[in-house]
């Protein structure tokens, strides 16, 4: 016999279809099954929690409002999507979720005609809306358009951008402010204050209700003239004020758990004929889950966890990871010169900056999801002959990209780039990868690029970097745990552009970039095992590169290969250049540069992902054999 | 003996201390001097002429009242501040403005104290003001801040991320809003309307009159409400609203051409004490001129002109500008192809775009200064089956790259690049150059990059890149006009991925991307004096290469010489890493990657920059020599 099931309603709704067909008042009973639905599939996978319970009800009702797929409902970023894959047709592959050949914790095109437009970096919802609105108007079509985006997102400014073109157009787009008040973060930014004096109710409200109590008071006569100055008000400043500013009719703030709030006002917003429109809807980050809603981060992104206790059970590395050696390095620096400071945009935690701001709260700067700001922010600071290290993932250091090479670059200001997850990044997939950063760094004249191979190496690049004065300076370091190096008690100054070399060999020769490097070693001993003497150089630097080393490297060795976690136009392009330009690939050197392969590399762990790129030991070992050809065929077979 | 000056008053003016020695009803007289001088320069050399004559009384009355370069003074993009360059000490460099050698076009650290930040791109200047601004306030310093930046500039995101950081820090700042109601162009955009609003005076100042007036028919018991009805108002949502909103102190707005108003405003800023200010400043772009202000664009970028008639001595050039046949040959395929659309960010007129949207004002979208947002809101337009071209100059670009990587190439969605002024752009100097767009662009998986040889090739390429839905497409061309090739009625569908032969040799191959084909062709002609049967291929594109080709020059050829106007990491970049994991180069075949050279080339002719980066035909041909070695010295002495 069948056992009962805790998701009777739930268990009925295959796509949205279905859940239109229920009766509305049963909706808050399939809020709460979705609700327990939802924490269980996640306890059993882990994954993004919090911003998803904070918008069953609304994920509830705006599928129950709206008609999608014809109607757009875009996520931002994503993180709060999972609900939506329940009642889109994926609740069965949920237990795949953020691993390799499963779901997307994002909204993926490819996955969903539900998911109408992919997302993972935040703020992208109300330009992606806008242009499917306006394409709309061009057919003439008559589907609504829904971007639901969060408060945090909406400190980038892109999110203003696309506002400040919405308001212009006047497209009939309607932006769902999904405000619980924290992102990932605490939130950060004048924006986030706003909302919450919105929230409040201090501003026009207030000024509504003086104005009628204060209209009652008056002798009959004035009255109208009272009534017409509140309307006055009303129609050029509030309701939405910084909103309605700039073109948006502002409906809120709305109970975002409150099914009877937010269903009459979808329909009304679904209904009304105007441009664009913003909703105003307050949740709670981790809602109806005890411990989601006590903990710090709203249980923001989980491991597998105990669903009574709430407790997760991390593993628990013998190293420790790459942020929290940054962190600690950045504090030892700090500790010895006071024009250190740390910016990071929105990410105090993940880029371990929070310990840094626990030691210097003055020096530390969070300055929202801002990236563009942040660089120049800290161009600024350089130009005052400050120290600003800004600690940035490599995939978002892409939103800061002119300000890099405008801000930083052109001007030779010091800023040091923290770049971490770098590579790699595992169950975030392809739009957290840390890709581009090494090619899209070593092209601009100047920067100085390194790699960490190990935790260690990081350390020595934090004090490199703080005492580097000259110009910009990056480093880059990946996700997740360290080798478990020796640690100094203080980092090394390293000679910039030096490599070191690790072991010595005689016919080939691996040259890697990062955290490769172990691979490199693995593939060395395979393959001085096999009678290929080889030697392995931690390049250290992408850029400049050291060409004494090298040149060395290409006369003394009949191969050479190049390895780094990042595209093609970084550390083996430079590699490359410099090579060719010297006439050191004349005599015929077998010279391959291993990058990432020429595809967006699916979630999977970020070790099936560099076996999956072929950047793994076997893969160099491979590539070596084929470089030699004929004679490794024959020591195969020896 | 001496002419008697026409600027007796400026011609006392060294420094800025200077200034602040003469007395304050003289210094209408110093503005008129001093417009009177820029218009003279300018008239003679060129450059950007309105928007410094729409601050000249605020440039006076700013170093009037702040103690420059001690009071940091930041220009936004630094059109403008010309008449700030004749006022500190650069006033005989003046003739030199944006020639070789010369003044830049903007501001620049390196050429004066008193530019503490350079810029170029817009919206810089609040973010690098507020790091200046937290680091005197780490220093213990007490110096002012003050960025100045146009209405225009206040479109982009990254002026709202800074404004929203600033607000939350509450730091002494103070930004002067230039409000001439247009940048380059014509104002766009949300917040444009608004602050026209707030120039109109309907919002608070309406409010107040009537408040005001209603109050005094009030019995006096009442009055006393009705005041405090007005405070309440005041305070929390008039004055600026948006910006207040934002944290920041809102004065204004206030006449920019009335030093009365100027003065006594900008004194009471400086002695403030409190977080940010806004100082609306009203100014007319090309003030005084009146051949400027009756112009469309107000003089925006001049050539040499007639002082008195304003007639600009407009080069022309034979060949049609790349940035027309781009124009034209879009709206050709537009006229066959409803589904395409175009998009600027506030540069119809420089991308041509102006044109367009005379033939199609439906399908023309002008997003303002917001890159960011034109990238994704085209990404949505695509995601619904439209065909839009994203119509951005290279070095703005780089404001959209994360656009580009996360919305748009990962979801493999057909947004069209059209990348205006790629490569050296001569007088606006490494700020504008546009050097990284084929090695950001060829990073990116299944990216496809074309590079236009002639005006023909961009004609074709249009139409490529409108028949191509696989995924992204760009195509980059250069400033200024074609070469005068035979023009096609209307372009021809390229094989994606395949070069085109132009000449056949022998002994050395030149692969060229892009416009170097012109000088790629003229070395060869040299090299073929000399008996070096030479090849010439226009590559077209940087992304697929033309592999079967690129095999094909490799085996057939001793010398193989790559050549773009870009960084490396490119097109070179791509070929290199072809051959080299294809065993191409394993048999010595002599390869020369020739791409800018790795430092940031300073304003000079175009020509002279391909000359200095050594990127002309001399330096085709020194590169084959030395390839080539002691064979090529006997050629040399033959």
């Amino acid at each position: 016999m069948a056992e009962t099931s805790n998701t009777p309603l739930l268990d009925q709704i295959r796509v949205p279809e279905d859940l239109r067909g229920i009766e509305e008042e049963r909706l808050p009973q399939l809020a709460d099954e979705l609700r327990a639905d939802l924490i269980d599939q996640i306890s059993r996978t882990g994954g993004h929690l919090g911003a998803g319970l904070g918008v069953v009800e609304l994920t509830v009702a705006l599928h129950y409002v709206f008609d999608t797929p014809r109607d757009r409902l875009i996520w931002d970023v994503g993180h709060q999507a999972y609900p939506h894959k329940i009642l889109t047709g994926r609740r069965e592959r949920m237990k795949t979720i953020r691993q390799e050949g499963g779901l997307s914790g994002f909204a993926k095109r490819t996955e969903s005609e539900y998911d109408p437009f992919g997302a993972g970096h935040s703020s992208t919802s109300i330009s992606a809306g806008l242009g499917m609105a306006i394409a709309r108007d061009l057919s003439g079509g008559t589907n609504n358009v829904v971007a639901v985006i969060g408060d945090g997102a909406m400190s980038a400014g892109m999110a203003y951008e696309a506002m400040n073109n919405a308001g212009a157009l006047d497209a009939r787009l309607i932006v769902i402010l999904n405000d619980n008040d924290m992102s990932i973060a605490p939130p950060t930014g004048a924006m986030s204050s706003y909302l919450a004096r919105l929230v409040s109710g201090k501003t026009y409200r207030s000024l509504r209700d003086r104005a009628k109590s204060f209209s009652k008071h008056l002798p009959a006569p004035f009255r109208e003239g009272a009534r017409r100055t509140e309307e006055y008000t009303r129609a050029f400043f509030t309701g939405g004020t910084l909103f309605e500013e700039l073109g948006f009719y502002y409906v809120g703030p709305i109970d975002g758990h409150d099914l009877d709030h937010l269903l009459p006002v979808l329909k009304n917003v679904r209904d009304a004929e105007s441009g664009p429109i913003l909703v105003h809807v307050v949740t709670k980050k981790g809602k109806g889950y005890a411990p989601a809603e006590s903990s710090d981060d709203k249980y923001h992104g989980v491991s597998k966890f105990d669903v009574i206790t709430g407790a997760q059970s991390k593993s628990k590395g013998n190293a420790p990871s790459y942020t929290g050696v940054f962190a600690e390095s950045l504090i030892r620096e700090a500790e010895e010169d006071d024009r250190i400071v740390a910016v990071n945009a929105a990410m105090p935690a993940g880029t371990g900056l929070d310990k840094f701001g626990a030691r210097f709260p003055d020096r530390t700067f969070d300055v929202g999801i801002a990236e563009q700001h942040a660089v120049t922010f800290c161009a600024g600071l350089a130009s005052e002959g400050y120290r600003p290290f800004a600690a940035i993932y490599s995939t978002f250091l892409q939103r800061g990209y002119d300000q890099v090479v405008h801000d930083v670059a052109i001007q030779h200001l010091p800023v040091r780039f923290a770049i971490d997850r770098a590579g790699f990044v595992g169950a975030d997939g392809p739009t957290h990868a840390g890709s581009f950063d090494v090619a899209f760094l070593t092209s601009l004249p100047d920067m100085v690029v390194m790699a960490a191979a190990d935790e260690a190496e990081l350390k020595h690049m934090v004090r490199t970097a703080a005492a580097y004065d000259e110009g910009p300076i990056a480093f880059r370091y990946p996700r997740g745990n360290g080798v478990g190096a020796e640690m100094p008690e203080r980092g090394e100054i390293l000679d910039i552009g030096k490599g070191r070399v690790i072991k010595e060999g005689s016919k080939v020769a691996i040259l890697s970039l990062g955290t490769r490097l172990a691979d490199a070693m693995t593939a060395a001993r395979e393959l001085d095992g096999f009678g290929l003497s080889t030697t392995v150089v931690d390049a250290r630097f992408a850029k400049p590169i050291d060409t004494a080393l090298i040149a060395r490297l290409a006369r003394e060795h009949e191969v050479l290969v190049t390895i780094e976690e990042g595209a093609v136009g970084g550390f083996g392009s430079q590699v490359m250049q410099f090579l060719a330009m010297n006439g050191l690939l004349d005599g015929g050197l077998k010279v391959r540069p291993m990058a990432m392969p020429d595809r967006f590399v699916n979630h999977a762990s970020p070790d099936g992902m560099i076996r999956e790129a072929g950047l793994d030991a076997k893969a160099i070992v491979d590539t070596v054999f084929r470089a030699l050809g004929t004679e490794a065929s024959r020591l195969l077979q020896a």
